[in-house]
């Protein structure tokens, strides 16, 4: 035991968490839904380890001393930079590009993992979270890109989320093309339109013109500066959003092509949709774009209901590969937020938010060696019928012990005494019928006269009467 | 695409590898079976982030400028050292002390994570590899310990070892009191004692007793040197190993109140045995020490046949939540090996090595609009039969899609070309039974002839014929 004075603090790193067993049992049974999707579309899984070298990742500046803007890095002992990974696409890259002579082409794969943003940490910003991302590496055509979609539509329907989604897909092309007949100049007028018409969701068509041009106060008053785009440049891009694309451009046919295959496969408009104010942030995309909108109204944080908006999206990226390797690797991609998607699923009630059944206590209220030697026989009985079953390790009471049980969210706790080990007698306390019956109970006195949930049964039917309690029998039958 | 000159190369970190399909469905299933076990114990999942505060991890070295040594560590924007954690033990320990008031005493968690060591990678030594724990903390008693080694033994149970393993425990409190005994003065001759100890089952009686002594020459002529013990203090030792532990020693009691448990839950020695020859290397440890050996032969480097050895071990570490607490605090755990673990099931043929099956591949013959819709309607139809399946998205002609559909170890290719499309015919090519037959058929000719495995069948009969190949029935039912 350590001095007083030289105890360390137990403290988490800034920006990370820890996870409680509901969050990771929820958590995994959203995942094993959505492998279960990608699978059937023919997707493997790969996975690459949570370092690689910085100038795999792309993010090493030169005029820092160490590239730490944005991701992790650490210098290891050949001086050469690694980072901990800030999306699992660049890593994919990366193995496509050094596996590629033995890897058939195309390559279609799926992962989770964890990935790290050196950022200021806020409140429900994290910097390390899990994605859940699929690519298909080495196919050029638009086919690629509406698998993606109905991909990520056919995901969402697996989750239960029918009828409150809808996949937005775009094509960077196209908006190349309105950004060339608006006229936009430098990179940072472009990125200006690109934000505004991002905007359109949130602020209709009237906050995206005021976006484009001058500017726009919102009603804390505060400013955002505009594109700076005059009158006739700004029709062009609000003829755009009104739904008139540029001609002769190749992003339109593409969007075409894709918009014939939902059809085909029976994915209409309130599934996938082509949509033109979708901009996605990444500057790899170098085609189409898209992403999934959840459609159901949450509270913000004043309390008015707004769409719970994206929890994922993705497009292509034929440049990333390319990095590595003198031919041109077409690729695209998609990527799921899993927090954000399992907290919707909460929200929606679809993904359990309630804690497992916690094991069977055994209640140890003799402490020679013979009684612990029983106690410790009847919870391998009980494990070996399939029941999560205990016996209580620590040192305190019986009044303790039951509280212990009850943090476990134990289903049902068995006592045995001395007098009831003689007469080959246990005590069953089914916990949950008991909580159920005390609301009922207003005495304290009336309660424990009732002794609601229990009961006194031969130790030899000890397995039988515990399976009669639901939570136990659905425990027994995996369910 | 970039300049050839500019091209990045696409590496792994020096240490890392990537994980492909077949390793990771194969340990996903093995780590399924041991979770299955942990929770029928009453253990429940708990995941820690993968970067710690140095200081919580215990490595923090003040004399060197960063703290490097064994882990990889980085400093964040306010100046703070992180680690990626080394193991899993002491962010668990973190975790309990930080949470301590809301947490049920004692603790029962299990977690499978990555650790990382940053240490000169070699030949199947990994600086990132995946352990799987299970830790009960605020308990004191033998009893905690004697779980741990029951739960070890049934999940080898589980993953079919029966038979095959051993769990061996032995006690640092009776180490001490052999060392005691034997007069060992300094930590270094400790140390050595406890080395030599360690090598019983690899060079016998005989050579423990050189390693005692002056030291041992091995038969390529390296000499060890020993721990320089005297003829009377080296007898202390071998009379300890051969059986004859220390008198009034609290480790040989609760050594001989775990036996008890064991025996009363019907875990004989063959399942765990109390052997003193068992060390344990992390010095932490302050009770109990235990590992799991695997006793069946694998052939070692040089083809001769050793056993394969430990996969796991772990034991009673009651000072390390005590670096952030005052108030003692007790804990034991077991760490498995997962890869290590994995491996050893693949030797034995209890875990699959082989590739799963691959998705059907829908060949793209004709490519106009109205073709490709199609083909993506098949595709989308096998899907919704619980099929795997693909449109080929690539670029290349009929052979190389055959080729692709190899790759991908195929079930099936489904080939539709203009003629068999206006007939509402398509031919499938079972490549399992092609594979087969082609083995038996020598000449090129009379195979093509033979059209092995191949058939043309209704449009509309198309899963219903797809499903008469076994391996694709199989992934039908789920199985």
């Amino acid at each position: 035991m350590a001095d007083r004075n030289s105890l360390i603090e137990a403290r988490l790193p800034r920006g990370f968490e820890d996870r409680a067993p509901t969050d990771i049992a929820a958590v995994d049974r959203m995942i094993a839904t959505i492998k279960t999707v990608y699978e059937r579309y023919g997707f493997d899984p790969v996975e690459t380890p949570l370092l690689e070298y910085t100038e795999t990742l792309g993010k090493f500046l030169p005029d820092t001393d160490r590239p730490n803007a944005g991701v992790f890095s650490l210098q290891d002992d050949d001086e050469q930079w690694m980072s901990l990974r800030y999306d699992l696409t660049a890593p994919l890259a990366r193995y496509f590009a050094q596996n590629y002579d033995r890897l058939p082409k195309p390559f279609r794969s799926y992962r989770a993992g964890y990935v790290f943003r050196n950022e200021k940490p806020g409140p429900g910003r994290f910097r390390q979270f899990m994605q859940f991302d699929a690519d298909t590496v080495g196919a050029a055509g638009p086919e690629a890109d509406a698998e993606m979609c109905m991909m990520m539509a056919d995901t969402m329907d697996a989750l239960g989320l029918g009828g409150k989604y809808v996949v937005k897909a775009n094509n960077r092309k196209v908006l190349d093309g309105v950004l060339s007949a608006a006229g936009a100049s430098d990179e940072g007028q472009k990125l200006a339109v690109l934000r505004a018409i991002d905007k359109l969701d949130k602020f209709g068509t009237d906050g995206v013109e005021l976006l484009l041009g001058e500017g726009r106060k919102d009603e804390s008053g505060d400013f955002t500066k505009g594109a700076g785009l005059n009158a006739n440049q700004r029709d062009v891009v609000l003829d755009y959003i009104a739904g008139n694309p540029p001609d002769d451009n190749p992003g339109v046919q593409e969007l075409g092509a894709m918009r014939g295959m939902f059809d085909a496969a029976g994915y209409g408009p309130d599934r996938i949709r082509i949509e033109p104010s979708v901009v996605r942030g990444l500057e790899y995309y170098t085609g189409p774009v898209f992403e999934i909108e959840l459609t159901f109204q949450v509270p913000n944080e004043k309390g008015q209901p707004v769409v719970f908006g994206s929890v994922g999206g993705g497009g292509r990226y034929d440049g990333l590969v390319s990095r590595f390797r003198s031919e041109p690797v077409p690729a695209t991609g998609f990527s799921i937020g899993v927090s954000r998607l399992a907290n919707a699923l909460k929200m929606t009630g679809l993904l359990s938010a309630e804690a497992p059944t916690g094991p069977v206590v055994i209640l140890v209220l003799d402490r020679d060696a013979d009684a612990v030697a029983d106690y410790q026989r009847m919870t391998s009985e009980l494990r070996q019928a399939g029941i999560r079953a205990e016996m209580y390790l620590g040192s305190s009471g019986m009044n303790a012990q039951m509280k212990y049980a009850d943090r476990r969210n134990a289903a049902a706790a068995v006592i045995v005494g001395s007098n009831e080990r003689a007469e080959g007698k246990v005590t069953i306390k089914d916990l949950a019928a008991g909580a159920e019956a005390a609301k009922a109970i207003k005495d304290n006195a009336e309660y424990k006269a009732a002794k609601v949930g229990q009961s006194v049964v031969a130790r030899a039917d000890l397995v039988a009467e515990l399976s009669k309690i639901p939570s136990i029998a659905r425990m027994r039958s995996g369910a």
